[in-house]
């Protein structure tokens, strides 16, 4: 083969594998000399062989171009598959339930996200463009872990004002709470420890400590209460535990908020157990009562507990900014933040900087929560319109779900699967356990604007569930 | 302990633990009385009595700030010390040597950054504030992994430019090439495995071979003409190696690019033994010569080569943006980040893809070669000049490390100390093996500013050098 047609062979396989797509403009001659090291009159060749097969076009005074595909080859809008089958992994079918939540065309009750829309977008745009203004070249060292300096002094001040004190220096600022709580996890655990989860959690966890060849020990969990303390205590005195990783606030996918006796009883049996907790608290400015909970940690004495958050579930996801407040770990957790990711955008933080320092966080927060609730509101008042009365519908004051039990014997993988066919995601409950507890559980996300076509979705729901009760 | 006395005690913990900083504005007492929930009078009494022990001062019309501290707790722009203690573990031992390049009063002849002064700063803030002006709600859930679709394809066009043919969907955008070298890792091995690497090799490598219990074989590598492929053989025949981690073009720390025969070579070795390579190629784009050396990558025909580069050290580090171009591994890569980081900025991801889209970053390459090379030029002219003939300079023709080999039996480490009382640093090393071949060599970072300062430091180096010689 000659230079000539290999060079077009090589553009027809990149125009094939969409590298270069419909409509696209390709390098110039020029450009394409300068590149491949071939001559003009080799490349030039290429170019008219694929102007005569058809597979590119050329305008005057402009360049060559890919030309229109012939045939369609993609489906619009066709909500992916998500398999009931139990013989797929279950990281895959969690992929595959949340990949299915992120298509336009589905309703996504399945997400865990809340609807971005609810967030404070022309205010966060304008702190990027002040970053855009100020930022220097030395911010990207000087934003390196632990992170910004500021950034960790506004969220120790957010600590103070519920009467904790953390310093600083304790913080560590990561790419959301889920990088710092699998920082937490390496950092207080071996491979081949125990650790203790809720039954059912947050399927991260299970994710992370599987990534991390942790052996996981789940404690009965209830949807009202939140976690067996007796069941814990004979765990610990049963297994040599390292660490335990749950959700004191707003427990996902549960939705329930530990009293603070509870919190503090927890604190005390880990304590006398040596276990360290790894507090997992994105939801904690979600509450719909009067005061924001305070986490186990306020009760920690003696440096057991680190604290995991974020602001990507209430002011902005896409920063992925979080931090830990990690103690004596703060040191362990850098060092293992500079070997996985190196640090967090820079930008980033400081337009969080930025927007902290407009003092409209907390207005932002009150109207979140408020709008939250009443969605969580509606929601409910929909689904128990719609769905079969045999459907328990757990309710909880705080967050963006709702837990919803069906009949026993009725699995809502399969209720999942069948709901996708028809646009709905909703995420069944053997997403959050390593168990065959919650099979015909399924978690429903209530952060979503509310209309008719989720009243609609509810309906089908409740058509679709009637059918797999008879 | 009456309640105000208490929050007065747990103010002046705050205060010293750094919380609030000398003149910080407190909470009004308004804002106080609604976080903590206690009475107007005992929030007032409190402050009071914190103003009476001179903690806080009130300004009228203003509010309460804290008071200037009286003793000065903190000495400034003293460099911190790195301990050449062999007891130490070397992972501790690279964080403090990379932690002391970072202090504004030291040198950074250890850094492995370049000067972000090098960097197109007002374009790349001009597409930041593009960005603050086009992100939409939806951005966040669009760029999550594998990433932008716009960038992937972007990164997928420079790969065809060099004759590549990658498609955007192997295309995995990752915090930095970091992530993408962890993740890759991750991918293709299970704990207890082999994975081959350079002897001496990029410090990150070993790091996360340690963190993901992996097994590293450390092979030959010339200063020069890179690996040894006989040894390479002989390892890859007595050992079950399943990965190779490897940098192809401008090695770090010693700055050689392999052939494209040895490139070709290494590839037909790997796949004959089924092990997939890992090239880490993120100074791809720093080379001086004429052409972009290819990756290894381009003559593997069995989608065994996971891929990865990023836009930090050539463009941004700040953005923390990289990608795997990962093959038939990009959905396994995927998985994993959704369990760890969830994915990348999605600020940072749209405000690249509208600087790449301005046309001006291959300019701006151009230009930034033109400056290493130039910078690199100097300090191995000041260096030839006032290090002792005895210490052998390695010159290489790319990026901005230089390999300095001090006599035999002085040790790089010792200097290392001593040339940071003079607020200098190296990278010793012993940084880059698990092996103690290395302890009499260094690597010298050429891309910051060359001045008198800069001639005046290498000075202090030469005469240190001589001092340990005796």
């Amino acid at each position: 083969m000659k230079k000539y047609q290999q060079l077009a062979q090589q553009m027809t396989e990149q125009i094939a594998h969409g590298v270069w797509q419909p409509g696209d403009k390709l390098p110039s001659l020029r450009e394409q000399v300068a590149n491949s090291g071939m001559s003009f009159m080799t490349v030039s060749h290429a170019y008219q062989l694929l102007e005569s097969q058809g597979r590119i076009v050329a305008r005057p005074q402009s360049g060559y171009y890919v030309a229109p595909r012939m045939v369609a080859t993609r489906q619009s809008s066709a909500p992916a598959q998500v398999m009931p089958d139990n013989a797929v992994d279950i990281n895959t079918y969690i992929f595959e339930v949340l990949q299915a939540s992120r298509n336009a065309s589905v309703l996504p009750f399945a997400s865990a996200f809340p609807d971005p829309k609810l967030f404070p977008l022309p205010q966060l745009n304008r702190s990027l463009a002040q970053v855009s203004k100020t930022a220097t070249a030395m911010s990207v060292i000087e934003n390196l872990p632990p992170g910004n300096d500021e950034l960790r002094h506004a969220i120790a001040r957010r600590y103070a004002l519920q009467g904790m004190t953390i310093s600083p220096d304790e913080i560590v600022i990561t790419a959301g709470a889920l990088e710092a709580l699998n920082l937490s996890l390496q950092a207080v655990t071996e491979p081949g420890d125990w650790v203790m989860v809720e039954n059912p959690c947050f399927y991260g966890a299970l994710q992370a400590l599987e990534r991390l060849r942790l052996k996981a020990l789940s404690v009965a969990t209830d949807v009202k209460e939140g976690i067996d303390l007796d069941a814990l205590v004979q765990a610990l005195q049963t297994y040599p535990v390292k660490a335990c990783w749950l959700m004191t606030n707003s427990q996902n996918p549960l939705g329930f908020t530990l009293t603070p006796e509870k919190k503090a009883r927890l604190i005390e049996i880990l304590s006398e157990h040596n276990v360290t907790l790894i507090e997992d608290d994105v939801y904690s400015e979600l509450y719909f009562g009067r005061e924001k909970p305070l986490p186990a940690k306020a009760w920690d004495k003696t440096d057991m507990t680190l604290h995991c958050s974020s602001f990507s579930k209430c002011l902005v996801p896409g920063f992925r900014i979080g931090w830990v407040a990690a103690g004596k770990h703060a040191r362990r957790i850098q060092h293992l933040q500079l070997m996985s990711t190196l640090s967090t955008s820079s930008p980033m933080q400081l337009a969080l900087v930025d927007y902290l320092a407009t003092k409209r966080y907390d207005a932002h927060l009150r109207r979140l929560r408020r709008q939250l609730a009443e969605r969580k509101q509606l929601a409910w008042q929909s689904l128990l319109r719609s769905l079969p009365p045999e459907v328990q519908i757990h309710h909880n004051d705080s967050g963006y779900f709702l837990w919803l039990e069906l009949p026993a014997g009725v699995d809502a993988g399969q209720l999942s699967a069948r709901a996708l066919e028809h646009h709905i995601s909703i995420a069944p409950g053997k997403m959050f356990s390593t168990t065959d507890n919650w099979a015909s559980f399924f978690r429903f996300n209530t952060a979503w604007g509310w209309g008719e076509r989720e009243d609609n979705a509810v309906e089908t729901l409740g058509h679709l569930i009637r059918q797999l009760i008879k």
